[in-house]
This record gives C-alpha cells, sequence and structure tokens, in this order.
C-alpha cells in the first residue's frame, strides 16, 4: 500500500501554501511536516533537510516514491497523476493564461522580495518589496482584464489562483495599496471562502504559532 | 491561413533564449521582432510592447492568434500543441524532475541576478550575483546526480536543458567558477553542439550586434 504523502512546509511561505492548496483542492490526505525557516539559522538550511530539496526551500512533497520540490512542478505533477478536481483549464491557451499568471508571480515577484533578497538589500528593502509588488500587480490587473471570469482565468479555480492569495498575503503585509487592483481585489474575496483556500491559510497551520 | 509566430525577443535574455530553443527544437518557423532592453531606457518599457507583456519583459511569442508572455508557460504551450520533437519526458515523475531544474533556474536564479535587480543592489550587486548563482548551480549540481544522463533529465533534451544554457552564459559572464559544476559543465558541453541549441545562441541573433 502507497504510504501517506508528507508536505515539508511552513506555515507563512506562498510556495508550501499554493501546494497546500492544490493537495486539498484535489482530496490528497497528507502528513505536515514543519520546517521552521528563522529558528536556529532555519532549519531549511540543515543538511538533514538539503538532503530532500537541496535548494534549501520550502516546500518538498514526498508522494508515490518520489521527493518532489519547486511548488509550480509539484501541482504540475498532482495534475497529471491526480486529474480530478483539475486546477488547469482543458484549452491550450486558457491553459497557457493560468500558467503565465502563476509565473508572474512565482518568478516575476515572489523572489524578489523574499527574506534573503530583502536582508541582501539592507535599508532599501520596504520601497523594493514595495515597488516589485506594485509592479508586478499592475501587470496582473492588466492581463486579468482578458482571462478572469470568477476566479483568475475564467470560471474555474486554477493554478493562477492559487499563487495569488499567497501574493495577496505578501502585499497585505507590505501594506500595498490594494485599491488600485480592483480585479485582483475581487477574484481575493471570491476564492478566500472557498474550503481548500481556508484549509491552506497560513493561519491554519499545524505549525502556525498561537497568539 | 494562420499566419507566421512572431517572437519578441532580445539577443542576450535568457528567457527569450529558452523559447528560441524550444521554437527550434520544434521546427517551428518565426519572425523575429527585437526588442531592445537597454536602449532609450528600454523598448520593453514602452506602452506598446507593455501592450503585448504588461511586466514589460520578454520574450512574448504570437502564436496560433494568442499572445502569449512568460518563457516557461509559452514552452508548455507549444509541448501541448506542437507534441512532435518533445521537451518533456513522458512519465510523470521525471517531467516532475525537469520542471524542478527548469524552475530553479527561472524562478531560483535569473529573477535574482537580472538587471533590474542587480541596479538596486549598488555596490553589493557582484557579490550578490556571484552567490545567487553558486548557490543555484550548487542546488542543481546535486539534482542532476539523481536525474541527468546524457542531458539533465535522462538522454532527452528538456525544458531543464532549455533553461541551463542561458544561465551558464550568465554564469560565465559573473565569472563563477565551474570546475566545482562538472555534471553542469558536462551536460553543457553536450548540448551546445545541437542545432537548435546552435540557432537559438545569443551570438546568432539577428539583433546580436556585429563586431
Amino acid at each position: 500500500m502507497a504510504s501517506k504523502p508528507v508536505l515539508y512546509s511552513y506555515f507563512r511561505s506562498s510556495a508550501s501554501w499554493r501546494v497546500r492548496i492544490a493537495l486539498t483542492m484535489k482530496g490528497i490526505d497528507y502528513d505536515y511536516a514543519p520546517v521552521h525557516l528563522v529558528k536556529d539559522g532555519g532549519e531549511q538550511n540543515k543538511e538533514e533537510y538539503k538532503s530532500k530539496n537541496p535548494m534549501g526551500q520550502v516546500p518538498a512533497l514526498v508522494i508515490d516514491g518520489l521527493t518532489l520540490t519547486q511548488s509550480l512542478p509539484i501541482i504540475e505533477y498532482l495534475e497529471e497523476t491526480r486529474p480530478d478536481n483539475p486546477v488547469l483549464p482543458k484549452e491550450p491557451g486558457k491553459r497557457a493564461q493560468a500558467r503565465a499568471i502563476a509565473e508572474v508571480i512565482n518568478s516575476g515577484i515572489q523572489p524578489l522580495q523574499n527574506l534573503k533578497t530583502l536582508q541582501a538589500l539592507g535599508d532599501k528593502k520596504t520601497e523594493w518589496a514595495h515597488t516589485v509588488i506594485s509592479n508586478g500587480f499592475e501587470a496582473l490587473e492588466k492581463m486579468l482584464q482578458s482571462s478572469a471570469g470568477k476566479y483568475c482565468v475564467g470560471d474555474q479555480v486554477t493554478i493562477a489562483d492559487l499563487c495569488l492569495i499567497p501574493q495577496c498575503y505578501n502585499a497585505s503585509r507590505f501594506s500595498v495599496d490594494m485599491t488600485k487592483y480592483p480585479t485582483i481585489v475581487r477574484i481575493k474575496e471570491a476564492l478566500e471562502p472557498l474550503p481548500a483556500f481556508v484549509a491552506a491559510d497560513y493561519n491554519n497551520q499545524p505549525d502556525t504559532p498561537k497568539e
């Protein structure tokens, strides 16, 4: 019998968060292995974890006897092996739209405002994070004009939406003025109450600090 | 009759370069529309180009009546609509490996050492670019131990290889010591003579400066 998948995750990590949404949407039961990104210089930098992901980043997903890394490739793998409750549209042009929105966030915004990059920027960091997120959201707002329905691409929840919600949380941490992005806000509000998004929320994880 | 695809590209852009390799591998004839990233504050920032890609980045590919952006989603679209000469393995686990290697480069290295980020870093920029590329290549070298054959994933050229070659060029621009990454070097040398890689090389583009 196949063993239960294990997700190496940090409650606040946006890449982990995307995968948590996908796992829940697809009804995949999994064990949660917390990796604390701050404590002791970061558990992700210890050799034990780096043997799972040499990049020293969360998430990593152990599933089907494989250890998978990088959030979007993990989600694509889940889509290919568990096609029910799809996170990609059927039509290639729409799939390209969903993936492009996901990549604007995954490679165009998130890496530029993650902890390591901000530390390197010193006292310019808040302004930089603000600029990076605002530029990205401005582009997304335009892209959504030709793709959005109820959600980022039509009326189906896609990989784009899985990326959007954690990035909106990061925007709020940097106090980005969201009134400039009415489509993003509308989609965010439509997504938030969905059960898979509630379950994956950073507030509701085993490693979320109790306050 | 369908019109000829148009690739908006800059000879030195690593994201454009990846797409050029894919187009040539798949035998797709296309017109090359140069977008100069430096001249006049960058043609990618002009409204005319931003109407194609609101992120103001190359590449953009006009094909099948669509305007596609983001290199990896463009390559996935080509793979789905032109499956001959595949750039992804058949088996889901191998596909995940190829995509993960591609993403280490696409989101884990490249955005952190692109022009805008380096400008923000001021006099720390060379050291930062060096660190980012070295850390990424160290991780890739480990990942390749379990995935590589002749190329990044087995003996088939994949999306991972399309990302690796332009990133190796960036590494050489920052004088990264490649002797630490023997597997990367071996794969690079196996890829470079392949016709699609020669055709896509930054030296051989319509907008490559003549010297």
